[in-house]
């Protein structure tokens, strides 16, 4: 047997933001299985002949179980010499990559990992703050608003999302950001908080939203679309202190 | 006035981890300002005859103050077309990027920031092992060991770093972290809670250590060198879960 499966971090969606790793591989690849967040444009870097096979799982939408995604894997794997699994951002961060390395080991499938930009780490760039302040916020947290059941997990550390001296990113916390900040009211966290919502970030769609946290759970609360989207905030999300959207 | 400023993340040191938005900027800069850990390969994509600058500033050396390297940067992008400020991982991570850009912004400076891979994402893909695990790790964070004054910041949230269910990386922590892990351990983190130190991600040198968090700081307490290193510790540093270093 000669599969190989790269796992490849696509990046948050610019395909000038792959590397040149990631980009060696798509080329390299038979099979490439992506999401829909690293679909569109990125896929042009695979060769013309390569098989392109969406697993997508986005919000909202009817989508392949986690366990098909892992035996599609094996089996491209199996036929295939070469595979990517090309995931949004990196494939690391609250992707399930874990479950899908657990089902490649017990195959005996040998793979590497390719890290990716995450997409929090994309947002500050695209909006040109530092993720971290010298004195202000010298710790980064990313937690994600959601649990396999799609609920708010329940053992999250309210201490530490209340921590204003941090900067944090919420992934996939749209829906559940007002249950969320309630708690974190409750632990501290004060309302003016300053917070950004960053959708679609690095993609010509890209939409940044400044607010605090209180107006931006209320903005939320009556939203029903789910675009990819990532709430930042803490110090970092300060509007007026000179790191303004990037023009 | 026509200069320009690309703040560029180099990723870890694989020059192929850099990203074709990266490679771009290098190719087309007049000037490249570097630290010591975005030096070597990755500086062979600048174009012939482009101005090389190191500003280095690793620890243990002689190293230009950080109000000198903000002069510099607005005096070539004075001069110049195009410079390109490198900073190893992420420039927004624990980089001084705030400082840099502050004095751009007053020298009247256009800029923009060009995101890299941070070293402890390079890291978890080295080693092979996810950041985020779906049950037991469903927060990420990393925090700094050292302040300006390279002391252990007077204000660590010890809650947030001792929580047994995230993912945690210490940058520059070394040094610091005997000291921090007995803070730690006082506000609950288990003694035996999985370690790993990754120094030289991504370089030809790069060294994987597995331990607990105990043992890592009595060894860290006894070295004298100041390799560029990371300190990962949660549930992501179990060994015999699985996931073990990519051969
Ligand atoms: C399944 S998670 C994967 C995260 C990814 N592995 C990463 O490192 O960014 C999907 C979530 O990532 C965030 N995300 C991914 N790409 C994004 C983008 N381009 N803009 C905003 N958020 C994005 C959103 O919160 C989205 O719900
Ligand atoms: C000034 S900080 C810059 C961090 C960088 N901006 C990033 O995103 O990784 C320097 C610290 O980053 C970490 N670091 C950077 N490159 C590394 C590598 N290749 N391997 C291990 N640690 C690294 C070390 O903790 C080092 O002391």
């Amino acid at each position: 047997m000669t599969g190989f499966v790269s796992f490849v971090g696509s990046g948050p969606g610019d395909p000038e933001l792959l590397t040149l790793k990631a980009v060696d591989r798509l080329q390299r690849a038979d099979a490439v299985l992506f999401d829909d967040l690293s679909a569109g444009p990125i896929l042009e870097h695979a060769r013309a002949g390569a098989d392109l096979i969406g697993v997508g799982k986005r919000a909202g939408r009817a989508s392949p179980r986690q366990d098909h995604v892992s035996r599609l894997l094996v089996d491209y794997a199996k036929i295939d010499q070469r595979v990517v699994r090309l995931k949004s951002g990196d494939s690391g961060m609250f992707g399930r990559l874990e479950e899908e390395l657990t089902a490649l080991r017990e195959a005996g499938i040998p793979y590497e990992i390719i890290p990716g930009i995450p997409s929090a780490v994309a947002a500050a760039a695209a909006i040109g703050i530092p993720l971290t302040r010298r004195n202000t916020a010298r710790r980064v947290q990313f937690a994600t608003g959601h649990d396999v059941t799609g609920k708010l997990p329940g053992d999250v550390n309210l201490v530490a999302l209340a921590d204003p001296m941090a900067s944090t990113a919420i992934f996939m916390g749209k829906r559940t950001f007002p249950e969320l900040l309630e708690k974190l009211l409750a632990h501290g966290l004060p309302a003016d908080t300053p917070a950004i919502l960053a959708e679609d970030v690095s993609r010509p769609e890209q939409k940044i939203t400044r607010a605090t946290v209180s107006v931006l759970a209320e903005k939320l609360a009556q939203e029903v679309g789910s675009s990819a989207g990532l709430i930042l905030y803490g110090p970092l999300a300060e509007e007026g202190d000179g790191f303004e959207p990037n023009q």
